[in-house]
């Protein structure tokens, strides 16, 4: 499969959804959907007939996040979700693929909205604090199951889920590695609101329809300005999540209890 | 009419009313009410029988924010509501009155309640993130119309919105230029609780008696110190956004727009 | 009676219950219960056997805050609840318990959770914001008096309660000193779940064994990154509160209303 076949496009009018497409893995990401939905972001942000995008997933599920199977398969040639940013953290290695579709969607410079069709974890939760605007499924439910692995936040969510949640269900969710419903999601702000499964998509197409009859140039302005305030402080979150997932699995408990964990994946897969 | 008299002052024992007070024009800020409100403010803080207030609007309406029409009339003296106090951005020009007033605001030291009495469009939304307490009128509702204009927040929103809000409820608001009703604006936090019409500034007025009330010292150290922490992230944004608004008017296809928006604005007055 | 008699230590599992228990005087803070608390988290810090502890209240009262009839009568040794930490503020003098059972709570490495069984006043409310999980019972209700005492915020509320609560909620508080209710404390994030007051205790235990199930490093690792977004900023705030409190202290208005308040306590009790 290509690695275009990972993300399928498709516009209506000046707003492009793109939807997250590898069911039969949950739509987990592996590194071609990694370098595929990046590249979705990077076209749409270049194309002036594009206003603003909404991400989904295909058939059940929004996303599983990482591929744990993959991620076991190259454990080798490194320590996987860890920002390569890190000033001297990578030296000339290439960019992980999930550090390249982090820094796409981190620098995307139109409206970013989340239709959560589904179950969301990992990156499936984590992602969302980086969307504009989240609608969600009544069936919709998310997880960050962090601490159930032994790892550690990642994508900034450990400063971006207490700025949208609130630091105690944000504490409550990263800490019990618990799942939260599509109704505690809209209450605690993860979400802005939640419709009907066959409502979903076309409703959150609508909105961004009428964010992007506005004027191209005060649209992108104004997303920059609503960004530019966190933007230094989720760096440095993910900066600290680096060097915090570094840590866990240089500990030789830790360490072996990934490994263990990613080897059982790698033999369910 | 004098500068004074778009501004009614009128003193509850400790608690200070100021109301805008221009009804032909849905008290419209033009310079005169600009430099009124800010003459208003400066006055109770250097009072000292007064312990806080509470600003109003006259009649059904909060106020329209920034008189286009006037700002049509004088678009050829510079590019409106920019933050002069940019280091570099003024040279020797006097402070335009918006930012004048809105110095005023973020300087008071004193608590500053709002009682939104009717709609409140542009810096009717944007000033109430400045207020440290905002009760809202059931019929109130407030719209901050900057993409619909095609231009960008004002007043530091776009850092204040979602703080007060939450991000996505900021974004909506700021992206959309929709409407946001009375309810909306409790629920996210924007407003602190509504009441009928007619209870609406008697509330106001008591609960800022109840913080009069309390050694004036201590309220006004409280007061700064809440506002401290959020100090130079306010003037950051409004640095951002006066950048950004210099950058829109630079913009052909923008300054085009908004030459057109206030051409149009000017013919309808 | 000992240091340690005014703090209760129980185990279930890898959860370590603390409670404050001096029922006598509402569980005031002495400088006995200051030392006890402190010396109590850091041992459960130090204690491989302890994943979570949850701070408690003997009897029908989480904890009046500071005890004035004990500050009345130390009154000639300093100013109080000030942060000792502040450079060059202290020079040799020993650290105030107050700012060492602060520091012990902000430097505390596990997640720390809070049972609120009655009452909050002082620092029975501004410990909440430090702790990672808040639950309360029912019939808790909390206050933070300092504008009613005519002194300032301490313990970096004025920073925490906005984030918690939000801007106006926390203004609310701090500027009228009014009572919140359990209801309240939930609406505004200041807590994250009521309970009848038999369920509250099992109910904060069964939450903290649910994270303390998890690996250590990985659970600890989650906790330092939630609080480093905010640590530099809660520095900040109690610097700036001690020197606020200085000031008060230093004028004559304030501190004669503080000494007549403090003598009248003293006298009460």
């Amino acid at each position: 499969m290509a690695v275009e076949g990972r993300v399928r496009t498709e516009d209506h009018g000046r707003v492009r959804v793109l939807t997250f497409d590898r069911p039969g893995r949950a739509n987990a990401f592996d590194a071609a959907l990694y370098r595929a939905a990046a590249a979705g972001l990077t076209g749409a942000d270049l194309d002036d007939g594009v206003g603003a995008v909404v991400l989904t997933g295909a058939g059940r599920t929004f996303t599983a996040g990482t591929d744990l199977a993959e991620m076991a398969d190259t454990a080798d040639a490194g320590p996987g979700p860890v920002d390569r940013t890190t000033p001297g953290a990578a030296g000339d290695r290439p960019e992980h693929p999930f550090d390249a579709f982090l820094d796409a969607v981190v620098g995307f410079g139109k409206p970013l909205l989340a239709a959560v069709n589904g179950a969301g974890v990992g990156l499936g939760l984590t992602l969302l604090a980086h969307c504009d605007l989240v609608l969600v499924s009544e069936n919709a439910r998310l997880k960050a199951p962090f601490t159930q692995m032994g790892v550690v936040p990642e994508a900034a969510s450990s400063y971006l889920l207490p700025r949208r949640m609130g630091d105690q269900r944000a504490a409550e969710a990263l800490l019990t590695s618990g799942w939260i419903s599509a109704e505690d999601a809209v209450a605690s702000g993860l979400a802005l609101r939640k419709y009907a499964p066959d409502d979903l998509l076309p409703e959150a197409v609508a909105l961004a329809q009428a964010i992007a009859a506005h004027p191209a140039g005060s649209v992108r302005a104004t997303k920059a300005l609503l960004t530019a305030s966190r933007r230094d402080a989720v760096s440095e979150a993910r900066r600290r999540e680096g060097a915090a997932f570094a840590d866990i699995l240089r500990s030789p408990a830790m360490g072996n209890a990934i490994r263990n964990h990613l080897a059982g994946e790698k033999g369910a897969s």
